[in-house]
């Protein structure tokens, strides 16, 4: 237990981030934890490695240099105004969560806190900045995550030009997966 | 014009994968164009650079490594089930265009065909490969890009157990975008 959260497989974490839904991002250090809304990331394995493009323009680029961890977490639907006014600001000059009434957890794993108002929270490590320098695409494993189970929550997607879609109606197509069973 | 679909800026393909939608994705070469359902995508820049894994697993890696360029197809909602079967099945050893009905067109600038059943198309080359051996993941930037303006189609996400949420109510917060007006 951390909070109001539940542990959380690290090796299905990938069925957080696949679906596409909008993130915030905390690090630890400085004069309060940075926090960001992030776009663009993916799953790379179906062990907990995931990617994110996080750029010098992020207050969040330098903590994450000089850290080398992270919390990825994913805000649920009734946190979609507050979301997009956290990526419309810089940790740098701005305490978000005075500003926004987030609360920060301690994590198991690493020094950045989770997002206590968040659906779940993925503690991550960088296991690979080679792409950091040419494409600011940073590669993180999970170290441990947490959820609320069964709350229902919806995520939201951002389309790229400050619209952004909620999660739909919900296909079961388990059954057709006979190639790849092992992920249903 | 190429088939149904107009031209639609490179610039701009972000919008199309940034709300993380399950894709197909064709290449040219061998008996048969291969055509794979992929869930591990992401945008990397506001330039046309995009991201995908894309494993010895899958008939699609030698062909991209041969041929150094691939056809990003989004399908509606329409294919959804077809989606979830191209993924179940291997371009090594099925003609995935004839047994599921999909169309190839002539792309501008790749050899791989754009599917005509899809909503948008975008042309890729292989830009960075650093990454292929550890993650299996590819920098593509796009050359060209195609879409059918005017649908209304919904697209859908994998949510990395054989499950797929289509898209839902799109919440316009364009006008609290004040730091990236230009994303708008």
């Amino acid at each position: 237990m951390s909070g109001p959260f539940e542990s959380y497989p690290v090796s299905l974490v990938h069925r957080l981030i696949e679906p596409g839904p909008t993130l915030m991002i905390t690090t630890a250090g400085g004069e309060w934890p940075t926090v960001m809304t992030n776009g663009f990331s993916m799953p790379v394995r179906h062990d907990g490695t995931l990617a994110v493009v996080i750029g010098p323009w992020d207050a969040t680029y330098g903590a994450l240099h000089r850290s080398r961890e992270c919390v990825i977490a994913i805000p649920g639907l009734d946190l979609l105004e507050t979301t997009v006014d956290v990526g419309n600001c810089s940790s740098a000059d701005t305490d978000k969560w005075e500003q926004f009434g987030l609360t920060p957890l301690p994590a198991s794993s690493v020094q950045a806190p989770l997002i206590a108002e968040c659906t779940a929270n993925i503690e991550c490590a960088v296991v690979d900045d080679t792409l950091v320098e040419s494409y600011d695409l940073w590669i993180l494993r999970a170290r441990a995550a947490w959820h609320l189970p069964e709350t229902g929550a919806v995520e939201f997607h951002h389309r790229g030009n400050g619209t952004f879609s909620e999660t739909g109606t919900v296909h079961d197509l388990r059954h057709r997966m006979t190639k790849w069973p092992h992920l249903t």
